[in-house]
């Protein structure tokens, strides 16, 4: 086994190293494995953590002597509000607790935009000749599916390691009125881990826009999400966009997805109260409000913001090891071959692999093949296309450590397979 | 106190009555009420009958052995949608188990069709040059806020005791292409009670539309909510639809809401298998699968359909007097005065009052003066307009009883000062 890079090895070697390699891959699939890295779900292990929900809420009147059980409620439980502000660093009254998904809420937000336009807006989007987003990349697959289907055009900014990359982003939106937003995962971003800093949410804040009505889709799903004792803060975009004399630029996400159950869980919208406004009055037309009871069964398992950070210790506590496990099979497997990059990352639910670039849709395919199911190359770019076909999305959280081991092990065989079948036919 | 027409009384007689309901009101007045008769929510009682649903579920896998903590299951849980089916006489696949509310599925469906078209359209609805929908009158108003929200048109046609009126409805949607749908509340309809017969839906599910991707919104609110032992069946609109050669036309809403918990319920679309994967597909862009926790909740709270049948029996245990109430005070205040009718529903959660025309607004103001919240007058009308002012939607099922008969005595009382003072002053 070589440890020095696979590029340099002669044409002998190289085959050599492509034949050993054909061997490996055969054992492999002989072994048949049953394995799933593909989606950033919590394993069973995380979501016993809450099972107390389970037997919540004690009672049934909120903090304010409302029946939970009933109708009503659009902006959800004050209590639960109070908490996520805290936790969020907004205010409560700019906070709405809503079902058991912020994409929806992103979703809803998106259609409320197109369908009737924005609190700052000239028209409905979809009047618009065109309506653009500017996709920060690699990012994460459903932003861009959510966009695709409401016929939103993406353009793609490197993600940088401190966020998107602000001199391709303000290049794009200072001239162009018809980009009318981005997306940003400020907090361990999906897929690189990325945190973006204090100064680039300020760019991002106060940066002149063409459009008048331009959104920052602020995902911060994992602002709590950390994975060593060196904890992230997320930039407090409502504050700096209210001081740049954009407050109605920025939207934010967040949920209890990968903090209590991933089904189950409540999701939050922070912005602006003239948008949470907006939000409530479109929203309104088509709900009952909330499933309180869930707020209430929230509010009361947490009991408070310091228990949902002590909560999401425990998180920390299962899935750090599996995040080393990543790196050091990687390192070992791959170390010093130079044929991939990867992240280790400070937090968040995923490791973003770069492989050669040209194999990654390879490495997918020999991995699925092997009984390794990895989530399809391109699917952290707009369109599924990764014009470097290099970047592979790993989301090790699921599996139980020693499936973490046997599929990154795998992984290695793929990846180092397809460099070796690549470099070998640029050779022959 | 006279029990012959008013219309009928000298002006001598009706100057000593409208001074009498002067003094009446004055008095009510005095009595410094705060009663609600607003909205169908259900009351504390009937709530308490689910109560069992805030320790559930046992165990957190479902038939198939699925975690429902987890992330998934965009089309519920099958055990729930097998139950529902057979509730609303639909088979399996053709049922969505939601979220907690089946306003948010009929909005859904509504925006999925303006953006995107449904599975008969030649486009998205929004491309066409104007919408209309059909909308049998008195009506639910939630109904119409969501299609006034969408821009789209509403048409109306009378609500008799056997359904829309289908000759109505015919000469409408015959010709004009316009025209892409129509509202049923075909069981127990909001506010009239009415039941829409076998016959009648056989002619909407049948009839010739000049939109090929006519729909019926066909809300099944009430499907189970019976207030006496005889209890109505809904007509089988898919099954008609179907073989009438017209399978995308129905989609049916239904929901729990007002069987377990109003907020915290579960909601329920049925339609063919085609409409079905068009609204999943859509809905899944914006969507992690609903609370498949609460649906196995429900699954183990009810047992089978017929726990939710036996179930239903425990509330009309509840709200039946409430219903038998309203109209013993308003036979006994108003009857035989030829100022009012109203109904007496077979089930549902309303009764429609209809007092002189005119006097609706008048009526609601009084009793709102005196304490008494009812619905706005027109409420039950398209843009609010009830055009003879006539209509006034009483909701019995919140209050205790005593507060039912204070309530309802409050209203007799503006009824007939209302409509003294119109006759009064027509008699001036």
């Amino acid at each position: 086994m070589t440890s020095q890079p696979i590029a340099d090895l002669s044409a002998d070697d190289l085959a050599a190293l492509l034949e050993e390699q054909r061997k490996a891959y055969e054992e492999l699939k002989g072994r048949g494995l049953k394995l799933d890295l593909t989606r950033g779900k919590p394993s069973a292990e995380q979501l016993d953590l809450s099972d107390e929900l389970l037997t919540l809420p004690r009672g049934t009147r909120d903090a304010s002597g409302t029946d939970v059980r009933n109708y009503g409620g659009l902006s959800g439980l004050q209590e639960l509000r109070e908490m996520f502000a805290e936790l969020l660093w907004v205010e409560p009254e700019q906070v709405v607790a809503g079902g058991n998904s912020s994409l929806t809420m992103m979703r809803d937000c998106l259609v409320y935009l197109m369908l009737f336009g924005g609190v700052d807006s000239e028209r409905p989007w979809n009047r618009e000749e065109k309506v653009r987003f500017v996709c920060p990349v690699p990012g994460y697959d459903r932003h861009f599916t959510l966009l695709e289907s409401l016929g939103i055009e993406m353009v793609t900014v490197p993600f940088n390691e401190d966020g998107p990359d602000v001199a391709a982003v303000k290049a794009l939106v200072a001239e162009d009125a018809s980009i009318k937003g981005m997306w940003v995962v400020p907090t361990y971003a999906n897929p690189t881990g990325a945190t973006t800093s204090q100064e680039v949410a300020a760019e991002l804040a106060g940066m002149p826009t063409a459009a008048p009505d331009f959104k920052i889709f602020w995902d911060n799903a994992y602002a709590l999400h950390h994975l060593t004792e060196e904890e992230a803060k997320s930039a407090d975009i409502l504050t700096l966009a209210a001081a740049a004399g954009h407050p109605h630029r920025p939207i934010m996400f967040a949920s209890t997805s990968k903090i209590t159950f991933a089904g189950a869980g409540v999701a939050f919208l922070a912005a602006s109260t003239k948008t949470v406004a907006w939000y409530l009055d479109h929203l309104g037309k088509g709900s009952i409000g909330p499933d309180k009871i869930n707020h209430l069964r929230h509010v009361q398992f947490f009991g408070s913001a310091q228990g949902v950070r002590d909560h999401m210790v425990r998180h920390r506590q299962i899935i750090a090891p599996k995040f080393e496990e990543v790196d050091r099979v990687l390192t070992e497997r791959l170390g010093g071959l130079d044929i991939a990059t990867w992240n280790k990352p400070q937090g968040g639910y995923f490791v973003n692999l770069d492989v050669l670039p040209g194999t990654a849709s390879r490495v997918v395919e020999l991995a699925r093949e092997a009984g390794v199911a990895l989530t399809p190359a391109g699917s952290s770019f707009p369109y599924k296309r990764d014009p470097e076909n290099t970047n592979i999305r790993l989301a090790p959280t699921m599996p139980p450590l020693p499936e973490v081991t046997e599929a990154m092990e795998a992984v290695a065989t793929c990846v180092l397979l397809a460099a070796a079948e690549k470099l070998a036919a640029e050779k022959a």
